[in-house]
C-alpha cells in the first residue's frame, strides 16, 4: 500500500519524500515498482543492472512518478534515477552503494527467489568481519582494511589459517567485498559443505594513489604493491593466526584490483601461490611481456610455484577482450592457468559468483 | 580546479556528473562551495546542519550550478540538495550517511580545523571494530551488531573489560555510532590521556519492531529490551573478555535509543549501574511515573545502585523540553542524576561531544 497524504517537511522547508512511499517494491511475481514524489520535475528516468538503457517514470496527477519493470531474476542489482538530467540515487531507498568516488553511488535492489541464494545468510554460524586502521609506512598515511575470520577462528586458539588477500575495483573501497560482495556470507555458507578450506580474507584499500589524484601509468599498482607487501602482510601475520608462507597466501582482485593482483602476485611468486583476476584491468597486451617478464622467463618454474592462476571475465564486459588477450599470452608462454569465460558484464553479480567458484579451489593442496 | 569539459556517459546514456567536478570544496578560509552539473534543472537548493533554511544554487551558462557558504566552524556536517523539488544527496560527493530508513540519506561534509578534532584519528594505536551476526531467539530473526574493542584488548589475553551498550537513534542502524559517531576514534584518542578507563562498546541494531512496520506505543522498546537482555548481553559475555556484573555494564543511547536506554536501564538496575540518554525520546511526562515506577519506588536504593545517570540535550533540540521534564521528574523523586544542557540541536555534532564527555565518567569507581 502506498500513501502519500502526509508530506513531511524538514527543518529547512524542503519537502522530503513522504514516509510511506515504498520504492523499490518487489511483488511476488518479482516485478519491481519504483516510485518518486516530484511534482515539479519534468523528466525522471530509471537505469540499472537489470536492463540496458533507461526507462522513463510516468507522472500522475499528484506528482507521483512510477515505473514498473520485470519480472527479474533473483539477484542483487544496482540502479540510479535521473531527475531532470541529474543522475542520483532513489531517495526512497535507504540501501545505497557507496565507495571512494561519486561514480559509485547507486541504490541497491535485492530480488529474492524462493530459496536463499549462495550470498544470503543460510547458516547460524558466522565468521566475524573486522575493520582495522593501520599506519602504512610505505605510503606515509593511515589506512583502513577489512578482515573476515572464518566461523571456527575463535574455537581453537592454536589453529592457524591461510590468507586470501582480496582486492576491490576502481571507485570502491575496503568495505566493498563485504558490503557488496557478501564475502562473509558466501564463505560462511561454504563452510558446512566442506567444499572450501577455512581461510582468512584480508581486504585492504586498493588505491596506492588516492582516487581523486592523477597517477602515472603503473604508479597506482606500484605504490599499492609496496603497501601490501611491506605493511599489510606483516600487520596481518603479526595480528592474526596465519600460516605465513607462500603456499598459504592467495592474491585475487576484481577490475582495477584484478590488474593489481595479477601484476603484484605474478611478480612475487615467492610470496603468493594462488593468484586470480576477476574482470581484470590488465592493461594493453603490448605491455604484457614487460610487466610479466619474470613469470615467463622460466615458465616451468612458474608453473611449479603457481598452485592456481585463475582469470575470469564476463562476455558482456568491456574488459573481456583484455582478459582473453591475457589468457592467450599466458598460453603462448606455457603458463598453466584457468580462463573462465562466463556470461555477465562488469558487475558485482559476476564477482560474487566468481568468489563462490574459486573459494573451493584455494589452499586445497597446501599443508 | 574544476573542469567539466568531459561529461561521462553511462552505458544507459544518462549523463553522469563529470569526473572532475569537486563538491564540496573547502577552501583554506573554511568557505565551502557545492557544485552540480544540471543543464535541464530549474531549481537546486542546498540545506544542511550548517545553516537554517535552504540556499539556492546559481546556474551558469554551461548548466553548472554553484553555491558557496561559510566560513564554517570545523565540524562534520550533513547536508542535502533538492533538485526540482526532490530532496537527495550531492551526486558529486562519495561520502553518504546511510541508515535503516530513507530519511537518513544525506551527504557528509567534513571541515577540518588547524588542529585535529577530538573525533579525528590522532593516535597510532587503534581499537578494532567488529561486525557480528547473531540469531536473536527473542525476536526470531538474524541481526547484526558492531563491537569496539579498546587498543589494548589483544595485548593481555587475561584482561577483562567493562562494557558500554550504546544505542543509535531512529532511522539509523548498528553502524551509526562507528561511521557517524566516530566512537572508535573518540575512545582511541582518550586512551593515552588516561582520563577514560578502557572498555568495550557494543552497538546493537536498536529496532525491536522493524523501522518500516507500525508499532504499538512501547512495543519497540519492549521487544528491543528482550533482544538486548536475553540475546545480546549473553552473546557478548560469552564471546569477549568482559567483566560480567552490573558495576561494569553501562547503557546509553541517543534519541530513540536514549528513550530505550533510560527505560530499559532504569528498570534493570540489577543489570546496569551507568545509564545515559542523549537527546532522548523519553515520551510524554504523564507516563513517567508508570514507566519508571520501580526506579522511584525506593529512591534511596536506586541512588545506591546508580553510579551514573546522565541526561543531556541541546537547547535547540525539539526534544529539549522532554529531557528537561524528565530531569525535573527525577529531581522530584530525589533520583540523583546529571542534567547536561548544551548548545546544539538534534544532530551527531552534539552526540559525538556527549560521548567524549561521558566516556571519562564510566566505570571509574567499579572494581
Amino acid at each position: 500500500m502506498v500513501s502519500f497524504g502526509l508530506v513531511l517537511m524538514t527543518a529547512t522547508g524542503i519537502a522530503q519524500q513522504p514516509a510511506r512511499i515504498v520504492s523499490p517494491e518487489v511483488t511476488a511475481d518479482r516485478r519491481v515498482t519504483f516510485r518518486l514524489l516530484a511534482p515539479q520535475a519534468r523528466e525522471i528516468l530509471l537505469s540499472g543492472e537489470f536492463m540496458p538503457g533507461s526507462k522513463p517514470f510516468e507522472k500522475d496527477a499528484n506528482g507521483l512518478w512510477t515505473v514498473t519493470i520485470g519480472p527479474l531474476e533473483p539477484e542483487i542489482y544496482h540502479y540510479n534515477v535521473s531527475i531532470d538530467g541529474v543522475r542520483t540515487i532513489d531517495p526512497n531507498n535507504p540501501d545505497v552503494k557507496t565507495g571512494s568516488t561519486p561514480s559509485t553511488l547507486s541504490s541497491i535492489l535485492e530480488v529474492r527467489g524462493a530459496q536463499p541464494a549462495f550470498y544470503d545468510a543460510q547458516t547460524a554460524e558466522h565468521g566475524e568481519v573486522r575493520s582495522l586502521r593501520y599506519t602504512s609506512k610505505s605510503l606515509g598515511s593511515e589506512r583502513r582494511l577489512t578482515v573476515y575470520l572464518p566461523p571456527e577462528y575463535d574455537r581453537d586458539p592454536q589453529a592457524r589459517y591461510p590468507v586470501l588477500y582480496l582486492l576491490h575495483g576502481a571507485n570502491a573501497d575496503e568495505n566493498a567485498w563485504h558490503r557488496l560482495g557478501r564475502v562473509n556470507l558466501i564463505l560462511d555458507n561454504l563452510r558446512p559443505t566442506g567444499r572450501a578450506k577455512p581461510f582468512i580474507v584480508v581486504m585492504p584499500f586498493g588505491y596506492g594513489v588516492p582516487p581523486n589524484l592523477p597517477a602515472q601509468p603503473g604508479e597506482n599498482t606500484a605504490k599499492f604493491g609496496r603497501d601490501l607487501i611491506e605493511d599489510v602482510i606483516p600487520l596481518i601475520e603479526s595480528r592474526f593466526r596465519t600460516i605465513a608462507d607462500r603456499d598459504h597466501r592467495a592474491l585475487v582482485g576484481l577490475s582495477m584490483g584484478g590488474g593489481e593482483a595479477l601484476t603484484i602476485g605474478l611478480n612475487h611468486l615467492e610470496l603468493f601461490s594462488h593468484v586470480g583476476g576477476f574482470s581484470a584491468a590488465v592493461g594493453p597486451a603490448a605491455a604484457f611481456s614487460k610487466t610479466y617478464a619474470s613469470l615467463i622467463a622460466d615458465g616451468k618454474t612458474s608453473n611449479q610455484k603457481l598452485r592456481l592462476l585463475w582469470v575470469g571475465c564476463g562476455k558482456e564486459d568491456g574488459l573481456f577482450d583484455a582478459s582473453k588477450n591475457f589468457s592467450e599470452f599466458l598460453t603462448q608462454h606455457h603458463v598453466r592457468h584457468t580462463f573462465h569465460e562466463s556470461s555477465g558484464a562488469h558487475t558485482w553479480m559476476v564477482w560474487r559468483r566468481y568468489l563462490n567458484e574459486i573459494a573451493p579451489l584455494l589452499f586445497q593442496s597446501g599443508q
